[in-house]
């Protein structure tokens, strides 16, 4: 760990503003389908596959440097797990924090400059859940949904980076895994397990994003919490 | 093997468990496309990428602890082939199908919480096959496709997992082989050949997911047990 | 190389099988879209990764034992490139054409399952090309397609197989570039670029796919002939 | 590096020529929706793993050659980091050209041979922007997504390629990080990123695609060399 505070802090930076300008701009640009593209669009497999694709790019780039967490929730999870300081923890967070909303400035920046461009309710992809939100499902599903996928995402993270993994496929099956998780909530709450990344394109549409996005804060960080406290009485390596 | 058993099997119970909830959640919850969320649905790839990228991930997760069978036909079949012993084949598949159902449990917490979710004659993502069952496709194509499958599952699960394969790419080999099944049988049967993930969503829907489960129990043991067979005599490295 | 010779003609037998009944099968069963199936159907890109995830999976399960040609073009690539004696190309091509017929059988047995199954002109997943088939290409792209896609896939693996190559990663690089192949040439031909994988649907199908099966053996073997030539001439190592 | 600089040179050829067959060819001939070819058409996923995944193949073809750049602005970012000399960085240029406008020559060939062919404005998958192309986006949305992009691409390829880092599986994650360009880019530029890829389809489409070939050139390089400043003070390894 001789690698200085800020080098991993600017990586997490750019790890986390590459995961929202692609998870996001793929939603934003390229999701729907549209009568003046022919070819149709990504859907919600492309837009799974956008988000997790990233952390499997982002672990090999960034994570000799800083592990590759770009997600409050895993970093308070390894907090509580005790595999990361509570200096780099505030660290962390805040420069994950600043690459999102960066990164949910530059989507603006490509989105607005089509013709038929409008900041939709939910713009940028933000998160939200209700009945003005994609599968307009319940409070109770969006909450239940964050945080028992949070929890699952830390014991494979967990898992595979235990001592007795496979170092080199762990972030090709972390990756992977926000992909399943996608594949399954994006109907429900467009998917968080990640505060930051919800953080970024709510504070540029306001409203009901800005207004739900407590939910995306305290459900993936409790998930975390309980998944690093589970994991260590479950399958902690001696 | 001086992992616990214990841990072991806990270990079965959370990947099928994972294997159940991404799989299913993504046919169930974002499977079909929808008129009220304008991205297309996932569709028959997005699912057949939702169970086989699940045997990915977890592979790298729980593999190390308890090999990662996640589906009482192949524990049965590594029992034939003698690398499980009889006392874990018993634990493993108990906790197997306690995973299966606990996952189409969180799954109906989820889907339930849409406006409007309604019970179908095979919810949850069951299995089954004949005229109310996607393709109307018949007992005999079902049985054959679920046994021939399954065979060559274990084929690639014995071959991959050999002493002369390279042993960090089996999990993705595994994982891929299982898309690869479900992008061909899912119009007949909607892809089971593992007994305990056609179990957990047949215990909520009831009805012909329950009456049809045996061949999904019946099919892939049979291939299973097969494939150690053939396996043994045709490839075992000396 | 003590591997029995007619161990490894199985795994080359078996191997075939695999990639006719996973690769024709999503075509076939899982391909188009249906009205009385909801999700969409795999499409152009799920047959494409079917085809091409169908090697990288038999690449890890009898690369090991057979070098996984499962293509009489690319096992006669090899006599020509030193690689494959002549009595071992003879044994790799018979059973290759062997598994291929087998799975086009089998998956005769699963389609006529469906009520409304019928054969078409080109049933089962039959290569073809013209003002019949898929969309509706001349003759000259129809020959300049195989015979360049195999010349490149052959490239392709003469590359990714080299000694100063990665030879944990070749399986994957040779699959997907049957996915990319397929994801350019199935309009124009179907995508064979392999004599065995037409050879199969065509003995059932009979009519056009047995009369234009000629060109799917001509030209992926002139391909894979010509880029045996060149590589040894612009890319062998000393 | 004791290669001769030739067989570099037809790598980079080679691959490039790939690259824009495999990526191109995947939108002109597949990508679209067809009413005369029941399944559906790869659309922008199906292009955007097109692109990817053939950098995936090619960087384990030719990298243990050529390094695999396949893209001016790759080898001139690598001539500013100091890491390709100045007579290999004309070389690996022109060759890239050469590969890129061979590859379009053959897709014009193959796509030609549909009855329905005609050449469109941006015709054989030329890039573009504004009033007539896909989305209809921006001039300044199309520089700054080209600039920005290619300088993401290239912090990629100098992280996943560091000492730090795993080598085995750069090639995988620098080709799934094209991937991502492309899910975002495709409906305001068609994704360049790579100059070449512009300049093939563009000499035979002439016309707009010829004269907006510029941004094509000069976002992408600007990018690029961007990228390895950045790189050299932020993140280089002591």
């Amino acid at each position: 760990m001789e690698t200085k505070p800020l080098t991993k802090y600017l990586a997490e930076l750019i790890g986390t503003f590459c995961l929202v300008l692609f998870g996001c701009g793929a939603a934003v640009i390229a999701g729907a389908n549209s009568t003046d593209i022919p070819p149709s669009g990504v859907g919600l497999l492309g837009i799974s596959l956008a988000f997790g694709l990233s952390v499997v790019v982002m672990a090999y780039t960034i994570g000799p440097i800083s592990g590759c967490h770009i997600n409050p929730a895993i970093s308070i999870s390894m907090l509580v797990a005790g595999k990361l300081s509570f200096k780099d923890t505030i660290g962390y967070v805040i420069f994950q924090c600043i690459g999102a909303i960066a990164a949910s400035g530059v989507l603006y920046l490509l989105a607005s400059g089509r013709a038929s461009f409008a900041m939709g309710e939910y713009a940028l992809g933000a998160n939200g859940w209700g009945a003005n939100y994609l599968g307009h499902y319940s409070t109770q599903s969006a909450f239940i949904g964050e945080a028992v996928f949070t929890f699952l995402f830390l014991l494979i993270i967990f898992g595979t980076t235990a001592k007795r993994a496979n170092p080199a496929m762990a972030g090709l099956a972390i990756g992977l895994s926000l992909t399943l998780i996608h594949l399954v909530l994006i109907p429900i709450t467009g998917t968080s397990v990640n505060p930051a990344r919800s953080l970024g394109p709510a504070v540029f549409a306001g409203g009901n994003a800005l207004g739900q996005l407590w939910l995306f804060i305290v459900a993936p960080i409790l998930g975390g919490i309980v998944a690093a406290v589970f994991y260590k009485v479950a399958f902690e390596e001696k």
